[in-house]
């Protein structure tokens, strides 16, 4: 049994977060921070979580921290890369769903985020929580930098492709569409049911700040350059992420189909559909999956990859106890085997 | 670890026994069948269940479940009840997800059903499997009719002032507002979601078959005779039943408060919420509880009692779940500890 | 052609207004402000209403209110009471949204809405703008306190039953359902989609400030005292209101059907749906419509009247354009013979 | 004033021809058929239209349409075919919003929509409804094809790129995104609440119906080879159609923007948004308008269009009025001004 905290308690990753660390076997989740709810039981801002969490919210503080085991930051950006030092130095691990420690390059990281970072000699340290690229280094590192949500569905898509150098790697799309619990839990006009329900846009084609992050990824796998077209869109539902990846190759759909069922055929999280499927986000709607599923129109040189996830799951707080299984030596599903809710 | 069966396993009640039951450590679902989809795998129909059910849908047939130690309907009415003959005689134990084995009174079922029924002579032996009221019986039980989703909402929010004597039981009203999964899973005009999404509206005011099981429940419960108006609404969501509810009581709602909560002190599933709370669809959503609060506006005499299930969890599957853990003597919460899926 | 202004023009109210006002033959929309968008174009906020409103937001100010014939006031509460006396004096007619004017006991108006009043002269005068009760009032009215979405739906459902004395009046449920629209466009954690969407929860059972609103309104109809339980719901779609109304009577359902329609039958906007109706919500989504229909479950003594209105159009501006139209000698429909939008 | 008949009333495209044409001026609805619904009252069916529409539907049949000036047919495909030409031949205009009319290969027409052309003599004449390249044409035809929903938000998206032979026209993508009321108002699965609420997926990947309609537009206008992956998607909205539309072009954005805004400027149902805008479908839902806007992300050569439509309305029922109103020298926008419903 191992000590959790959760700094951010009151967003939908750290909500999440309680949701699978509650019924962990291996878990128990002595502290859990909160800004704006510290003082108020945990189950009083969730009722859904009656029954299973009795704790209160504390004001964070790195204090408090130091006698977990392992911390989870599920804080907006710039909060981690503030505490994790002084945890890490007392043996905690931490694993951080922000963006704080997602980007090697801290001059890129600071263009995109608009902040200095505090604690950039922690970059080289930080592994990329993607466990189905780096298993091993998750498994023995001390500080994991949680991988986006677009950026899982966007990478798992391409991922098989790449390292197989069948595609042209300078000319890929990722077209790609998220509900809005993605936004977060903020009080703010955008994300209102009034004006997100019954509409659809995209957003941000000018930069999406995970666009460096998908460019990162795809280059440490692929030989050649990266070039990459990322358009997100908000959806009307509350939880999903569903990515339509466009790139050339001259490779058959079989061949193709046979690529992507080797490469994952151990991943317990990642699930190729059979030829002819189309992933929908429902049926990975609160498990950790990703669904993917491979088309060429047509026949012809263009592939298209769908990919479908739930963002708040295999895009945050999942992938997040996945990681922590993989750094604690617990069994990589203990915890996660719960199926979607469909319908 | 029992072996179960499932008949009808293609509506939303079918696959959400599957759900269930595919993570329950004692037992093992050896049967499903569907006549629409017989020869199909489970898992191509409902791709969220990839991973756990890798079994085929067979033709609906009494022979392959006389192996089963228990065997869910999740079927339209009339079916149960041509079937569950031959498997109690085998030793096979039945619960019935449909309405079939729910009413007493043969001539009453047949004016509601508008059809015969083929075994009045098992409707004596059937519990009622509302296990908060019915427990004992149930344990012993070999056939088992699950409640309704609406008349579960209903009877858990009335249940202790009934019990209590301590309001006009002759002057009830259940003003009760479903999702549409409720609805079931057939190809029907009026649950596209372009005719039910973005709107709300009232149905069978008149008459809902549940009305003579909610007055049954309620019946047996008070010395007095029952007068309800029940109104179902159909509410643009796909999981969910929220019932408000009103009576005419002179107690005291800190009185009330008190007595719901002793009455419910040790039910796994049923918990009332503290004073000013508002029971929220989303937070049992996927669970297999009930929330209920309490509230007496302005002071006055008018008692109103909001309770919220998951129509196809406690509402349904569940339910059928937790009956069969009593009936088989196993922990009555095994295999239904998920949380609520917020958001 | 008369010259209107819209004060508060960036809620739901205002932008509602805007869209019914741009096309309406005798109305110029001369001025529309907003404290947050002032300076920005009302068509870069709005994109909807490109093409047919040219002007800018300005600061709210009454010196550029002087010129208008009328004066929409789309605001918060609290607002109207301070700037309608300079525009009376001026001669520019008031039709105030919000609930300033609509409660004629000033004491009962600050217990409810927590301030004091700015302008308790003005109470006496002002016209309670439910052109079905008062229309001949509202025609010579230079103040009008136009209705809330919810008293509204109630008020209009009750009404015929009310006038002729055939009901219990000291014992009326509204059970009432309301679109997340009424909880106006501002930046509230409460009103997200993802807190919202998919869900369905009562409010403010222990009293909604629409109570004394809807009651005073009864009141004046009816002889008796009037007893009123009233619960608000939250429902999971942008815009309706569906009022579900218990009420006891002796009378039967053809007599009570034939009241209500002779009732109605000359209100352009009222419409009493054939016996064994349904209203829906969707199908006055955009209109300026209620649509009523009487049910009397089982032939008891409770009849069960259903009224749907969009809380945005007969529950807010539609209703204010209703009201404009009779204080300026227009006929009344004009403008406000759109359709449905449905599905 | 004109005598319509619209065949295939009780679709989404036939109720949204009611209710554009209800409320025109020059039009007078004398027929409506239905197989379905014959001999009941139209505001039975949809109440939404109480109050303006008094007709009943009628079964479908030649005669009784002859007495029309102008038929429109909102029928499943191959139903116009086998009626058009008695129509037509007692002159009768004809507005088919179905498929039969729209190739012109009568081949490729059979390849894809699994049936023999009964009239394929008349494919020459018709012509092809999108005004905003064919107006000349639409106003002396007396045949005219309406355009898919798909087809009009990528046509009108991609054309000024490609008569500018601005960019490489073999190799584009078009990633649509449309509500569930595109696949018409049917009883089937598919299309329930409870299996496409709350979920994304894409479909018809190896090929949708539109595609050879698609191509054949583009082609037309182009004077390269078209060569186009397109990808439909389901969005759990009713409403709504978002391309989003990938092209490679050197121009830079600047000069595309112009060129866009210059073709689009007279035209009354199309309105290129300022660079940075975001076209959201709920700005143009309820109304025949087409908002389009251009991005170049991080200023490489690949360019984002992002076109949004409503599928019934620009991309069906309100195309079909503004053809009609060409055909019959009315001004184009008669009866199409209303706004779009927000939120």
């Amino acid at each position: 049994m191992i000590r959790a905290g959760i700094v951010g308690g009151t967003g939908y990753t750290g909500v999440e977060l309680l949701r699978i660390l509650a019924l962990h076997p291996e878990v128990d989740v002595s502290v859990v921070t909160s800004r704006g709810d510290a003082g108020a039981r945990v189950d009083a801002v969730y009722p859904s979580l009656r029954g299973v969490i009795s704790t209160t919210f504390l004001a964070p503080d790195t204090e408090i921290l130091l006698d977990c085991d392992v911390v989870f930051f599920a804080t907006p950006n710039g909060t981690a890369m503030q505490m994790a030092k002084p945890l890490l130095l007392n043996g905690v691990k931490v694993i951080d769903l922000s963006a704080d420690f997602r980007l090697k390059d801290v001059v890129e990281w600071s263009k995109w985020y608009g902040m200095d970072h505090t604690s950039p000699e922690l970059l080289p340290e930080a592994v990329y929580g993607l466990s189905e690229v780096n298993r091993a280094a998750v498994k023995s590192a001390r500080l994991v930098a949680n991988p986006g949500c677009y950026p899982t569905s966007v990478q798992l898509g391409f991922l098989p492709l790449l390292e197989n150098g069948l595609l042209e790697s300078n000319d890929l799309i990722a077209d790609v569409k998220s509900g809005v619990s993605g936004a977060g839990r903020k009080a703010e006009l955008a994300t209102l049911m009034s004006e997100t329900g019954e509409s659809f846009k995209a957003y941000s084609v000018s930069g999406h700040r995970h666009l460096p992050e998908i460019i990162q990824g795809l280059q440490l796998i692929s030989k050649s350059t990266i070039g990459l077209t990322f358009v997100p869109h908000l959806t009307p539902m509350i939880r999903g992420i569903h990515a339509t990846l466009y790139a050339k190759s001259n490779a058959s759909l079989a061949e193709l189909q046979s690529i992507y069922a080797q490469r994952y055929a151990d991943e317990p999280f990642v699930d190729v559909l059979p030829l002819g499927s189309y992933p929908d986000t429902r049926n990975v709607r609160g498990a950790n999956t990703c669904h993917i599923a491979l088309h060429q129109p047509q026949g012809g040189h263009t592939i298209v990859i769908l990919s479908a996830i739930d963002n708040l799951v295999k895009g945050a707080a999942g992938q997040a106890v996945q990681n922590m299984n993989l750094m604690f030596g617990f069994p990589e599903e203990m915890g996660l085997l719960t199926l979607a809710l469909y319908p």
